[in-house]
């Protein structure tokens, strides 16, 4: 465990409906499971050396315990909320409790969909958000979370 | 399995609160119980030739998850999000991912009570909806969902 | 005209445009034309036991007195407002005198569409309503219409 | 008949209150009157080589009912819908019903009026629309229908 | 005529849903029958030395064209727009065509009721109003008419 | 004072800046100044047998102390509450409260003027109101209020 | 004078039409009077050994006099604004200026009432706010002052 | 389990995030923990000789869950729905449905923080609320709840 | 007072909470008194050749009658409306009937603070405002109210 | 120079992004290039006998200076003023100050696309708008901008 | 230069479409010409001892490089956004960025025109702002500059 | 020119005041230069293998030209649109007409900050965009933007 606190770890957090990837409408969400995203975010963080976990959960409690517990250990969070986005405060009183780096990912452009999609009620409470490139953005926002561990630990 | 596959299947879903029906707000909600309701869906399901299955969940996640098993069953599905109704973007996200019909059903008529019970955030995923029938709402949603059944079995 | 006092009435009064059905826009509202809609509620009613009339008006004033008419001849109404759903005061006005039982359909889910067709201003001045499911909507609003006129005549 | 179905017609349809043109605020609308107006236009047709009809209705039904029959008869369709081009959702939806051209004028400029005549409900269900320049606002309506008619001929 | 002419007119137009009076939710509009109004306005019409006529339509165009009318033979104009008030801009724009004195009257106090009756379109286009007196409301707003005749008169 | 219990009595209550009238924007509120306009209702009052007071206060609280006092002395008010209609949710307290017959009364027509003016906030807490014919509004208003006194006194 | 300093005291200021209480619409306000909860006040007051001074204004000005006035003094302030909590930003301002503990209470729940009772543009300038508990919110909120005072003085 | 019913019960329900007080955010919400809070709040039940239970929750199902059972066992709720309390219409419907007395409590003054928890869909809900004081927050809820039972016991 | 007519004067009016300068958060407000900066304005004053006379009120009803007075007697007016400004409505139409100049000043920027600062009902009613410079608000107010004078006298 | 005084002139403004015509999102705007209805454009002037420039702009400034210039020369404007339609007060008010004809172009129906088009803040700084008929709306609009300077020359 | 340096300078940007004053809208704006603003400006500046610079710029863009470059050379800035204010938060930020004395200038009184001019989005990024006298709005502003470069030199 | 094709290029463009980075608000922007950042973002395209070019426009017109003119090279795009973000439709069309990939970044998390900051109309414009990590922003967003010309060049 005391090594573990030495390392830099990433908690990375899927959202509600996330676990059906691959089958929910793919003409907006492409056809990559969430195992697949999942197996290539462990291989970037190997390649980066950090340690990952993953965890789907569709309850916004679950959620909020999963915040919760990633920045008790000390992990950087990378949560892609999925709809809690756009009203779920509670989960955004979670994520400004979290006092580890956070970086907020989106496989799709959210702006680029329904109105009710473009309002955020948790970016507010994150370091910063990458949305619309599909796997990439969870890739992305490894590095981002990965930099500002760094920053954190100069 | 195969049997149930080849067989016409509906999940009745009722949402928060449900489970007080009968003793909660009787003025607004009737003194029938949610177990006297489900005896007469049950009842005209036989009649019908589908079988049913019927659940209560206060959670929003509970709901997305009985939402997510009976689209993977291949299930019509008849929901009651109840006040989710009015925000739960996760619950109308999961019901966008089910292929299989889906139908909204209210007891009492959203429109005819507070205002914030007019908007509906989760009826633009399903097929149809029906409202303000009291336990004829929930009947006449099975009646829709399997006429919805039969058109795609066509 | 006693005997029609005795036995329970429907009033089917469909709103502006929908005499174009089944020319009008098929991927919104199918290719089955009112005629046909008709003969289909004109059966179910028959079958259930109860006289029917049905007629369409474009105008907002004629749809005004047809609720008037069938209300004072004591004919439950099974209304579709068409686009008058989203601004008539005035058709509201008219269902909240009637005392007869009153039942809302439409053809199509108002939700999934333009985004004026979610706000009614009638819909709080009948009992139920159902949208979404075409014909079918029609027959579901009959039933309920019929079930409304049992639980009165008791 | 059939001659008149392969010439070109045009439908010219005034909204409420246009009757009143030449008395009603001449300040706002001139002292052009109705009549003048629709001389105007015929001329124009007469010389451009299609038919026209003219017609004013104050009510909203009459409107509807003159749109379906236009277009029931392939004319293209020139309307001014006055004060329901704010409101009326059902001329829309019969604007919409229509197959063929249909352009929307308007007399003076409706920007720089009341605030509430900036908001239009029709305008989307025509190909068009022509607004501020008093009696030239139908004359270039209707030589934009004659435009679309051709572009469709083709 | 002429004698007409030289005498003072008041032309009393009611909007739609008022030809229920008496029997339509009495809790808010009385028992009193629209017949009976009319005989008090016109028992006041005959006191003060005025002509007075009466008529009820339930169709926008309908009231628009009474209004017209009323407005060509000289008579001030005293109406009840019923729910048209909170949306007819075509009623609006009939009244503001209207050069002759004009009364906007109501049965109940629309402010003490439904939220969307605070809202009136057709009250600027009008002299002024009276609200919430019943029977009341039309004898004030037949003195009130009859006043401004006076003070054009002069 | 026990007489005066007896008698109809009638507190005519005038609100902000109506001290003016008669100076101030003569185009909007006429050169009668509210000396006169208090001379005008004391006769009408005399004619109809009834008892009245008139007073006018810039300040809320006075306004209030006021309509209070009024109330106390069984008078029915008549009140012009100047711009404080827009916002004073005091004032619609204080007539809240008030048991007495209760109108409203403005010289010009709300509607007819700034936006801000359409918006009422104490006309739900009163009986009815009039407005837009000058000193006429008071006179209506008086003559509405002894109407709904003889109705109380039966 | 000095005395008074070392000792903790409290302000208990009463809003608009609170002099009414007992007689103003007791079911919502209940029917004990403003004395008599003032007499509880006093009573509480002595129980907890702080000296309070209570006072009751109509006026907006006045009320920003007697905050002024207390906040000069060292005392706590205990403020039911009634309607003024919805609109007054100068007594907003005032209670601002204050130093000394600021507690606002609430007769009843206000948003169980009308809608604009949601809205409070005074309770972000008080430390904490008490509301629908009847007398016993006085009594919890002068609890609260207290014990903000204690803090204070430690 | 007879011997509880004739005792007075209240249930201390805490919200999402609560279980991180003392550590979360300490500059707005103290450094006390929750754990401290609920000692405090068992030493005043004891008291007051009322029965106390606490427990925290993250979920909104949970918190219904907790809801439904305290009401159901006659216990007097003290709830702190945390951000729940800005969209909650599912606790709002439990919260309604209880019979038994209910407080809302909030450690922090939700009206001089972000602009969205100004707004609450569950306080219409409860009989009163009390927020701003910290810990004093609950002793105060406590008290009121206690004050609420005692009346209807009575 | 006929030297007086012929002379220029200015009122300058301080609104609510003013009379606390320099003691009410000097973070915003500086910690010059409002003495101090009377003694500023009659400093220039004297240097420009005019009279000047200074008042504060806190309530609405005072505001209102020192602008009448001051318009009454030829002043120009200097006015600081506080917190009024955002709402006042009943002064706003106090300005409006002054016809002397009249000059709004603000100590400090409006626009830099709390949103609800941000809308000024009463700027419309003035010919001019000045905001954001501390005491050289009141003085670069004067200038301008002298500046409107001298134009006038012209 | 004073030649071309005596003549009618036409600026043809295109705004931003129509330099790319004909490639960009042909779906919307056509395969016609921006130099095809310039040319369109010149042919029509000639056969009406005006003289004609055409310019386009990217930026905001450089529109401004396009209109300020051509209203110099005497000019009438035909503006298309693209997406700044929606935002630019700036625009509006260069066109505000220009004297001559101004006439607003759009090739498509801006209410048929995205909400935010239906806004526009610089029509009611021009005289009248023609949009959705392509290339068309050009040629109407260069139509009614020589009827606008023939009815001035006059 | 480095005398500039030592020298307190004014750079007064003047913003869209003001090059045209004394020809635009003279009823709104006056007849005075931006050139004789200059020559005003100039003369004030000499008589306080102040260097300045003056440019007019229609484009948002040349606006921000002015605002920059004056800010880089230590000037406080006079600027007149136009209708800029209404929307440009581009220039906002640049006048953010300035660490000079930052004062906004309107000719007009914005609260009295077009209900959009009401709202500014560069206001809360200077130091003050001064509106409505015409010429004089300028020599305040310049005034207020001088008076910040004062505060801040010593 | 024809080698370049065949190599990938991507087109950095600094929206308004980004050339200020590093001494505007460093607690907002931090102290890295615009040079430091163009530097950064060349050596990490050298190390992907990709052409890269970066420049600065204050202008909303030199923007769109830029956007514009890397789209006709064929070069994939990598804008931080500054405060254009919030209000240029006019950007946004010229990204909607780009072909290329397009990737929105920004410095900082624009949720975190001002309200007006929320509301983007470009992005609906742009694959995806990221925000609120400092440098890192441009550097992910460059890699996003390569893995989209990979997508593409498959």
């Amino acid at each position: 465990m005391k090594r573990e606190r030495n390392r830099k770890m990433i908690a990375v957090i899927h959202g509600p409906n996330l676990n059906l990837l691959g089958t929910r409408e793919p003409a907006v969400y492409g056809t990559t499971t969430l195992r697949e995203i999942d197996v290539a975010i462990v291989r970037l963080c190997t390649e980066l050396g950090v340690a990952v976990t993953t965890e789907q959960h569709n309850g916004e409690g679950a959620l909020i315990d999963a915040v919760q517990a990633a920045a008790a250990r000390g992990a950087a969070i990378v949560i892609n909320p999925g709809a809690y986005s756009h009203y779920s405060f509670a989960l955004r009183d979670a994520l400004s409790a979290a006092a580890t780096p956070k970086v907020e990912a989106h496989l799709s452009n959210l702006h680029a969909r329904d109105a009710f999609r473009k309002r955020s009620v948790v970016s507010a409470a994150v370091d910063g958000y990458v949305a619309g490139f599909g796997v990439q953005s969870y890739l992305l926002a490894v590095r981002a979370a990965v930099a500002l561990l760094d920053r954190r630990k100069r």
